[in-house]
């Protein structure tokens, strides 16, 4: 009876959808998943905001709305991409139900079956999963600790001039925590105009930089149109109101809104007005602050234990901003194999594997820091350490065996 | 540069949402839109909803949450089918950014390239749009006041067995508000068993019953676990919170949630938990009594219109819910051409081409009546009522001349 889709073959359960399952138990240390800190939800806030919205404008807040999104948070927007030099209008800006949305809805306007995206590889799971619904044909381009490599990228469009777009994460990206650096981003531009490819920037983390000096957005050096910028208020407010967007030019707007009526119709107007209604009132860039100022302090102290707890072989990234670390063990070593004596040990972080669309790297891991508090960080850190340690020894021994 | 997919030609915006820019305007009477009556919304009992999620659990509602739905809210909708004969758990419930959600994850699940969908003639538009992004052929089946022409329905499964899917709203359908007598309901289970086909039922409307006898839905006839139902809160209690859900069996719903977190990870945490806290807090049934009331008043009053107002030769639907009557002209008259006259006069109506997805049918339009006070309606009634008094006076002399 099930006449499913050929699509529905290509899309899998979330690596990190079954490991979060079991690293929501109370008794896990949980680095794994890539959750804000939820004790710094303006929550008193968000009752005079809620309360706001339904004495001022109740009917209109419940009631069906525009696809494109709810005008003044649209302008909000607006203003806070001016302030990172991207110059757009509210007619560039397409409301999304959280920026996955806007990854779904990117491969629904770019991917017919095995066109090409170029990635960055390692490169952010749920956009794996996203454009897999679209069954595209994934070309990975490595990186350093400088994001994706340039003279790599060129080669890969050498390779496959026909690619549909660039999918990057230039600000502390997901998984490795790195940035692309300026003359690359510049590099890119120039590889983009050269070979006639569009861009897809997805920038959640870019508010969140707690170390470092701000690097201009990929978008904000594009002189042709070609970038599509999405990001959200997930990781600056709240992602459990799943509110993210799409900044590009009208010809792709256009295309993007019809996809996004048939999608959902429109996103949450409650969501969006209880949002615009907290900026209105209250004052996001410090509570931005506040999560910088946090999220600083526990990458440091994860960095701490790293050097005090895990084996010297260990590589890890220096995150500027954003809520996560990578790390790289020894080639022998299978993360997969280590997950499962961690959960025993009741702490929990992503295997690599997860983040590779196509080739399986299976020595690297990522670490999450944004979510938990500090002595849950040692506690969880020094378990993770005790099992690296052995696993690391363990491995040098029997390659030198071999 | 734009390198869109093939898709992107399928999916143009729809012609409502043009429509409705238009209608808008507040001078305009619109029986356009789908709205429900804003003046119902219980946006006291928001506010203490809000209150009440914020400060009981503020950080598990502004956080990520699960794929599947949130816990309570899915128990509640468990319990609601369960009393009209829907027999489900909550592993069987997909909590949906709005029904519209559920319909494109349907595409997405069911449709390769011109996979075929059997649907009544006219049919629902957003949902033409949704399955139009995964290019089906549409196989249309009329209908008469008790719905879908089962014979029909029997010839269009000999002619196309492979049809992936029978998409149906069986309660006060959009755009015809009939309903689907109870013996072509067994009669369509018992097809859909023999030509091994999914019947996806799209039920929104189902609980604004307020007159005649509740039948029960197609799901709760299926004896093979085949029927696929996606309802929302949406009219019984408010769209802009973007709440729908998906009710199937375990090998439908695995496969729809691995694409609804692709599409947009979950559904607005926070709606679904002030939604639930609502429903614990207040009585969502009084609530629903109300509307229906107000519906049927106002639906009485479009109909008192019409016979006082309407040429005589006009046929109309007689919904016993919902938010929909369906209008039809002599064949000669042209609804799209009548439109814009109406417009000048400032009343609005969707013309009824809109709705089917292959044939144009042109002398047919949809009026909602939910949406409108009943002087406004009354007077509406009389400015279209003079504009098809005109049009059918000429279209009658035009063709008695031919």
């Amino acid at each position: 009876m099930e006449k499913f889709s050929e699509r529905s073959r290509h899309v899998t359960s979330s690596a990190t959808r079954e490991i979060m399952k079991v690293t929501e138990r109370p008794e896990v240390i949980s680095f794994a998943g890539g959750l804000p800190a939820p004790e710094l939800f303006p929550i008193e806030e968000m009752k005079v905001a809620c309360e706001a919205v339904l004495s001022e404008s109740g009917e209109q807040a419940l009631q069906y709305s525009t696809t494109e999104g709810y005008l003044p948070l649209r302008q909000d927007i607006v203003s806070r991409l001016e302030a990172i030099g991207i110059h757009a209008t509210t007619d560039h800006i397409l409301m999304t139900t959280g920026s996955q949305q806007g990854l779904d809805l990117t491969g629904k306007l770019f991917l017919d079956n095995e066109d090409t995206v170029i990635c960055e590889s390692p490169t952010y799971l749920a956009a794996i999963q996203a454009f897999s619904v679209y069954n595209p044909n994934f070309v990975e381009v490595p990186m350093d600790e400088d994001g994706m490599l340039m003279d790599e990228l060129e080669r890969a469009l050498q390779a496959y001039p026909d690619a549909k777009f660039i999918y990057t994460i230039p600000d502390f990206q997901n998984p490795t925590g790195r940035t692309l650096s300026l003359k690359r981003r510049k590099k890119m531009i120039a590889l983009a105009n050269q070979f006639d490819v569009v861009i897809v920037e997805d920038n959640p983390y870019g508010a969140v930089r707690f170390a470092g000096e701000a690097l201009p957005p990929v978008k904000s050096l594009d002189t042709e149109g070609r970038v599509v910028y999405i990001s959200t208020f997930s990781k600056i407010f709240s992602p459990g109101l799943r509110l993210g967007w799409i900044c590009a030019d009208q010809v792709f707007i256009d295309k993007y809104v019809m996809f996004k009526q048939a999608a959902d119709l429109h996103t949450d107007s409650f969501a969006q007005r209880i949002t615009a209604k907290y900026i209105e009132l209250f004052d996001l860039e410090a509570h931005i602050e506040d999560i910088r100022t946090v999220y600083l302090s526990r990458r440091q102290k994860m960095i701490d234990c790293i050097k005090s707890y895990f084996p010297k072989q260990v590589k890890h990234s220096s995150p500027e901003g954003g809520l996560f670390l990578w790390v790289e063990l020894p080639e022998s070593v299978d993360t997969q194999e280590i997950f499962e004596e961690c959960l025993k040990r009741h702490v929990a972080f992503v295997p690599g594997n997860a983040f590779y669309p196509g080739r399986v790297k299976n020595n690297t891991f990522r670490l999450n820091y944004s979510n938990m508090p500090e002595e849950k960080i040692v506690e969880g850190m020094k378990r993770l350490g005790a099992v690296l340690t052995t696993a690391v020894n363990s491995s040098t021994v029997q390659s030198s065996r071999e």
